[in-house]
């Protein structure tokens, strides 16, 4: 698998600074990497590694310093060593072939060809399962559940009846998806259940970390578009709908019929209210409350989220409030000496 | 399945305002009805909808504005459109009678008339399972569980030895029930385990959302009253009270032996800490923290959790902080000139 | 197990305040406490109890004030009842001995003496289980999985593959452990998964609550070290580090690459950035986003984290604010007239 520097300069498109005879044979983090293995810097968090690492040459940006240390310059340098990491890191299979024979699969579902299924997977009645999907164990797939091709189910997820689950899908261990959406109407004190017969679609690409709860829709679909990215521990309310290639971090909750636009970046523990619009492109910080409809390609931040700039200046100014008070204090006592 | 406007007038006993002989066959959400559709208007969100959506007929409060609409009024409107729900959408059983050969059930265990065990389900050592439940696929009930009648409890649930559910119970999948509570006795830098030996009680007509923790008791028992509905993710520590009829929203956290009152809302991503009472009829917005008692009947919001009206006068303010220390930079300069 | 008031003296190394030969059989919360039984009180907030509690006695620490009840006073009064604790309420096996016949243990894994494992518990390829280890129903054990001697692992938990867990672990049900890192590498609008080749390490004497969700490295391995304690529905991203007998409450969040110090007491919903390094001995209040590198032996609360006196001082001085606005407006009045 070893590859000299010059390969590597060639396989990602890249500029090499130093000799391209040292040969390589793996990707390490720039604290850990060990002569003979190559490292990248893309945070400007580390690039104070640069003169200390003991990799034999670090990816980087066009942009980055000047330095005396080996490096090959990309464009895209995150991207240059996901393209190593996948060389010297190929994927091995981890499920075996086949169907286990404790599966308990509907005999009215349908599972395509070289998909693996195994131990303890319970498939539903009338559920299609596409070509070279993997359903690690514990799945339980309810009835009438679709998932497409090379799609790769974790253990113990739970698909509930109907969910719809698009090709090469990813899904985290723990995963719920389809559970019923929180809504009741009020009777007094009492709350009555809202039967919810809607389902949720996710389409392709779409990748959900572990212990997220994806609930489906009351009347209607839960939407989890194209390439949208979910971390772990997840809300996601009935017949909310994430639009296509926005990534959310953990523990973020989206709440009821609440609309997100694409190319989002939303960051985690973030919470938004039901029944808004988010524009496109979009980026809310961490730990921010949502209550509002926010603009597209605006940037959010705070509880209550507000505009980055205005937030950042309202925080500033609490930082000076104890000062502040002492100020208005000493102006309370001059103007009291002037108008004696 | 279809009705005429005018049974469905008399089937939620409200006041139609239109043609009675229209066929309706469905109900759906207003930017979704078709004609031939029945949708709702309850949020004043959704009122701009009345003269676009395509719905035959629209149910609403009895104090919607006048529009040329074809409109049936009623009391409790939601409650209306649930009323329709249930007709249009009658219930199917999803999980097959009896119990599956797969489950593997205790021979101690009693198992009720007309209870649908799933694949892959454990049931433990003189475990008692009432009536008409249903145990989804790979649900794991531990030793001495009490189960109630008509309990529906979805896939991957888990439930600790001892643990008690009442009747009409629902718990959505992945929710854990009886985990041992968070206790530690220090001793230097090391903790010890404190033996979490008390239970879980979960009186009837609860309902709780997937991915939920609810943790047995240190001693006694953590109670989740008559009527409660939680939502999903949320955290229930050992020795929690939570009283009837509460509706909690996701990802919310109650620190141990905190008593939550009845006929309470509490928001998403609320945290409490632990070893405080809160009142009954509380209300309490999302993300709020939540740090001493409430009183009966008070709105609560913010970090650190303050009564409403204080709590957005001081959000207010914050927002005008920026402008305020220009104002006292100014003054200031104003009295150095008049003291000069 | 009945023991006199004497005996328990004795027993926990305290000074007993009262008649020796009184007979306890059981310990209970300090509320529900009954004749006969003994209690404790550790929170000041449960000071007020002592006077009204059905307790035959109160365990209480040395510095607790005097009364007419009889106590008995330790060095470390809720260590002291721990002892009792477990003396009262002795360890009962709840899993049955032996590997249940449902159980898949693949051919290749190794299993130790005395080590139980559930119904539907699956085990891959070469993973080695120890001894006296517990392994509950529905347990997933992915390929080339490590587990020590006498760890329990609750229902539903899940191990991805090549994850190390050691000796004394407990894990509460629901939890993943290995699941994949949240990393992609974005070029344009699209992003491509990075493929999260690293481990997770879990050393000795590690607790970790119900629903939690931790990583598996990008590159090396997420760590969690000796002694740690993980409540509920937490998660652990990729790369973390969490140092020795660090105790974090529920719901925290902790972003990649992220190192958490010794020693250290995090309260509940908290969210840490990810790629910065927090001192041992820190103490950060429930609720709190930490923005930035924390030095040791520091007390931080708030959003964002700042040093605990700094941010009460500016929480007391928002509270003002309103009122502030008042004198402000006053203060410029009364320039005006004196300017005039």
């Amino acid at each position: 698998m070893e590859l000299t520097l010059a390969q590597i300069a060639e396989f990602v498109d890249g500029e090499l600074k130093g000799d391209g005879s040292i040969k390589i044979d793996g990707v390490a983090k720039v604290e850990d990497a060990k002569p003979g293995e190559i490292t990248f810097i893309t945070n400007p968090r580390y690039e104070k590694f640069i003169d200390t690492t003991n990799a034999s040459a670090v990816l980087v940006g066009k942009d980055f310093p000047e330095t005396s240390k080996t490096v090959i310059r990309t464009e895209n340098a995150y991207f240059s060593f996901l393209k190593l990491l996948r060389y010297f890191h190929p994927h091995v299979e981890m499920l075996p072939e086949g169907i286990h024979p404790s599966a308990v699969i509907d005999e009215t579902a349908v599972i395509g060809k070289n998909t693996r299924i195994g131990a303890c997977v319970v498939v539903g009645k009338n559920s299609v399962i596409g070509e070279n999907v993997q359903l690690y164990p514990g799945v339980v797939v309810g009835q009438d559940v679709e998932i497409g091709n090379n799609s790769l189910i974790f253990a113990n997820v739970v698909f509930r009846e109907q969910v719809r689950v698009g090709n090469n899908v990813i899904i985290h261990s723990g995963t719920v998806v389809g559970s019923d959406g929180f809504g009741f109407a009020r009777e007094g004190e009492i709350y009555h259940k809202i039967p919810q017969v809607g389902i949720v679609i996710i389409e392709d690409n779409v990748e959900i970390g572990a212990g997220c709860t994806i609930d489906r829709a009351t009347l209607g679909a839960t939407i989890i578009r194209n390439g949208v990215k979910l971390d772990n521990l997840i809300q996601i309310a009935h017949n909310v709908e994430v639009g296509e290639n926005t990534v959310i971090a953990a523990q973020t909750g989206i709440s009821g019929s609440t609309k997100l636009g694409k190319n989002s970046i939303i960051g985690g523990q973030v919470g938004f209210v039901g029944h808004i619009e988010v524009g496109d492109g979009v980026t809310v910080a961490a730990q921010s409350g949502v209550s509002k409809p926010l603009p597209p390609n605006s940037v959010y931040f705070g509880y209550p989220a507000r505009p980055i700039m205005q937030a950042k200046r309202e925080e500033a100014a609490v930082r000076k409030l104890p000062d502040l008070l002492k100020r208005i204090n000493e102006l309370e006592s001059k103007i009291n000496e002037l108008t004696k």
